[in-house]
């Protein structure tokens, strides 16, 4: 039988046999090996996944994101090179150690900002949907499809306020920015009287305890249209107010820091209502707002901070044209970098809406765990407390939602904490002082946003707090005894 | 013969034949036909390329650069999307058709904007690394690696102004800011009396010509800290100047519109000098700049104007802390995404230093080249003019080096053409007038920053205009006759 192969037919078999197992060989080396694949340039037809300019740089992002990190930390990009070149690990609050895999003891919580990492893991899980590759030449102009503004992101922007039932969108302009922060001059100044000496300036106001930028970049900016005038205490019971005075009272809804939904107090006034932590993972939905005059921001929806991205919804055309031209005057708009990556995480924002990935069923369900683990500390504790949050109907989730806000309100009950983020701080936690929102020392605002490894600590610290109460002297005329 | 393959060898032998051949038809399908892979993490192995997570951004990425928009348009991952929800080719202007195929007869050049396109073709060439890969969870943080500013970005930046001896940057302060734009108000606030009811307001001025951003943004912000105070030829020469009065001279060097090199003229000023057009390109650069306080932008470095990306070089230690503040208060920094995006475009552009990719080299090559083009129509004509260049010797390239200014500052010598801007509006050129730098309507600025294809037209419409002088009447008591 053996004999077969010597004939011509043989050779011929020989042959195929051969050149197949070779062709598999190099095929399989190809694909499996990695062994130097030619270019597809070469070979005129795509090798593998087809790419060429794109590969070096998805190579890159992907080698960094395969450093090991321990869980507690994160290479970026743009890190700072060691000596080998390379962007080392950036290491989450108390974790420390070329892999972040070293525990500081002891450590103290930094609970001041409102870093929204809690939403990082959301987009790890995310990875292929949100990325986004930006090639050398992507858009290099001074304009996009609408001037400064892409069409397609205001489209996407709309599209998810309708899907979301959290503000009334179609009656509205929308003003992109370099985050919500610059929204806050640019509608001061779109809503002040225009530049003539014969108006007074108008009165820039907010409630207590407002978000403290409010005051501080208006008073930056110390245009001589308007001026900040303090909070609207003053200025609600009567007399005091003055009718010929323009007001431009801020609104932030949910309230950062005490997270209640708030209305403006001024009748008659300019609301700019700023609705940053309106969205479901952050606060119950009960109806689409539909204020004049609203502010968005990714920081909360999305996570994205670093982006500098905002929004603000306008109903009349003559204030989103002034804040529009602010925007131009200032920045010429919002990069248009931060316009495609935010168009990209719109639409997987969208994509997994009621889906079991949504976005925010994924953040609530992070919050609300927070929220519920801090009240079962705090609750055995006299000498502290938190705002009282209920139940409430969410028309997002369409059934009643459990409290996850983005802050903890802490109050210091015992009458010798007059100064409760310093009693805070002695414990081990850094928190943000209700003196810098006009709250007074008695109350401090602790963030619940950021990483799992910052509320654990912040949990940690908490709960030794509390503990040590018992140890500690009973209060004398504690208002909550 | 064919008997051998009855028995069991031959049987074996049939299978291995078979299965080779069918591995084959899979491999050769997987990688070449696109015949769904399967997915890598199933495997357990990397395919192709070995990418997982950024393959599908990266596909996105090289689809819409290949869409062919016949070299007189692009598509871009954010354009506005058609029927088939595909961004659609963007034509340069006086091109138009789904494929920018269509030229549009005797269209109107627009050399109104400085749009820094002359640029885009240098990306393209770099199209692999120059391209960079976000992931969704690109840093999230308020704060990257120094607070709102990226180390590594600081650091190329000092880097490039050592490699090209533009300005000396060691002992100066970097401020990031979303576009030089940004950083106009953002020094004037800086060098500023600090809210003191006591001391004057600053004045702030320029010589004309000047770029208007100056004035219109100093006062749309109206501070009270200073206001626009005009031009410094009412200041300069005598007695008009208050002595106890602080000036904050605008300065810009090359100057926009006239592209000549500037200095500061009011003595003891506190000057902002922008110095957004000194690269090599652009300007021969005599020796590195030093002065106190100093503007850089993307726009005109590197094209990238739609990213909205400057800085400035600050002496002073409590300046930069000012504009820091500023930066702080305003917007929190400069968006993180294009700050990753400028880190890898200035990488590209220093490992191509003096070689023959060198992005200096290049835009030189093409604006030297319109230049002397324009040059040679205008030079026929006795009603229009340009400004005056000489080859000047250059630090960079270390020859002497042809004029390749960015502007063309046209001067309307017949004593009827009162208006520019409006003269050349009738030959089918749109300019941007020297009334609006206070030139008066004599002058008027040609952009050379656009695209071939915008250079083309504007040739074309500038040498139909010049071959019509000799059929229009000679000029009476022309200054240039």
């Amino acid at each position: 039988m053996g004999t077969g192969w010597r004939g011509s037919a043989g050779l011929g078999l020989q042959v195929l046999i051969c050149s197949s197992l070779l062709l598999n060989a190099v095929l399989f080396a190809h694909h499996f090996l990695g062994v130097s694949p030619p270019p597809a340039e070469r070979l005129g037809v795509g090798v593998g996944d087809g790419l060429s300019w794109a590969l070096q740089a998805a190579r890159e992002a992907e080698a960094v994101a395969a450093v090991d990190c321990s869980g507690h930390g994160s290479v970026f990009l743009d890190g700072v090179t060691g000596e080998d070149g390379k962007p080392g690990c950036e290491c989450n609050t108390c974790f420390s150690g070329p892999d972040c895999s070293v525990r500081t003891p002891n450590c103290t919580a930094d609970a001041d900002s409102g870093n929204p990492l809690f939403l990082e893991p959301y987009w790890r899980r995310h990875a292929a949907a949100s990325a986004v590759v930006f090639s050398g030449w992507h858009r290099l102009s001074y304009t996009t499809t609408d001037l400064f503004q892409s069409v397609e992101l205001v489209r996407h922007i709309r599209q998810l306020h309708r899907a979301v039932g959290n503000a009334v969108v179609d009656d509205k302009h929308v003003v992109l920015a370099t985050g919500s922060m610059q929204l806050i001059n640019a509608l001061v100044y779109a809503l002040s009287p225009e530049g003539n000496a014969a108006s007074p300036p108008a009165s820039v106001v907010a409630t207590v305890p407002y978000y403290p930028a409010y005051k501080s970049q208006t008073v930056m900016f110390d245009g001589r249209e308007y001026r900040w005038d303090g909070t609207t205490a003053a200025w609600a019971n009567n007399g005091s107010r003055n009718p010929t005075r323009d007001f431009i009272e801020f609104v932030t809804s949910p309230n950062n820091p005490d997270t209640s939904l708030c209305k403006p107090v001024l009748a008659g006034s300019s609301a700019i209502v700023d609705h940053a932590y309106y969205w479901p993972h952050l606060t119950h939905i009960p109806a689409p707002a539909d204020e004049d005059v609203m502010l968005f921001t990714t920081s909360k929806l999305s996570g994205h901070a670093g982006s500098r991205f905002g929004w603000a919804l306008v109903r009349h055309e003559n204030v989103a044209k002034r804040a529009n031209d602010y925007m131009q005057q200032s920045t010429m708009g919002a990069s248009r970098d931060t316009q495609l990556r935010i168009l990209k995480i719109l639409k997987v924002i969208l994509a997994n809406l009621r889906s079991k990935e949504d976005i925010f069923a994924f953040g609530y369900a992070v919050m609300r765990s927070r929220w519920r683990r801090l009240n079962a500390v705090v609750s055995r504790s006299t000498r502290i407390s938190l705002q009282k949050m209920r139940p409430q109907y969410c028309t997002y989730f369409k059934r009643t939602k459990e409290p996850s806000p983005a802050y903890a309100w802490v109050k210091c009950e015992w009458e010798e904490d007059v100064d409760c983020s310093q009693t805070l701080l002695a414990a081990g936690i850094i928190s943000r002082s209700g003196i810098s929102n006009e709250a007074g020392g008695r109350y401090t605002r602790v963030s619940l946003l950021k990483t799992d490894d910052d509320f654990d600590v912040l949990l940690e610290r908490i709960t030794e707090f509390v503990d040590a109460e018992k140890r500690s002297r009973a209060p004398a005329g504690s208002s909550s005894m």
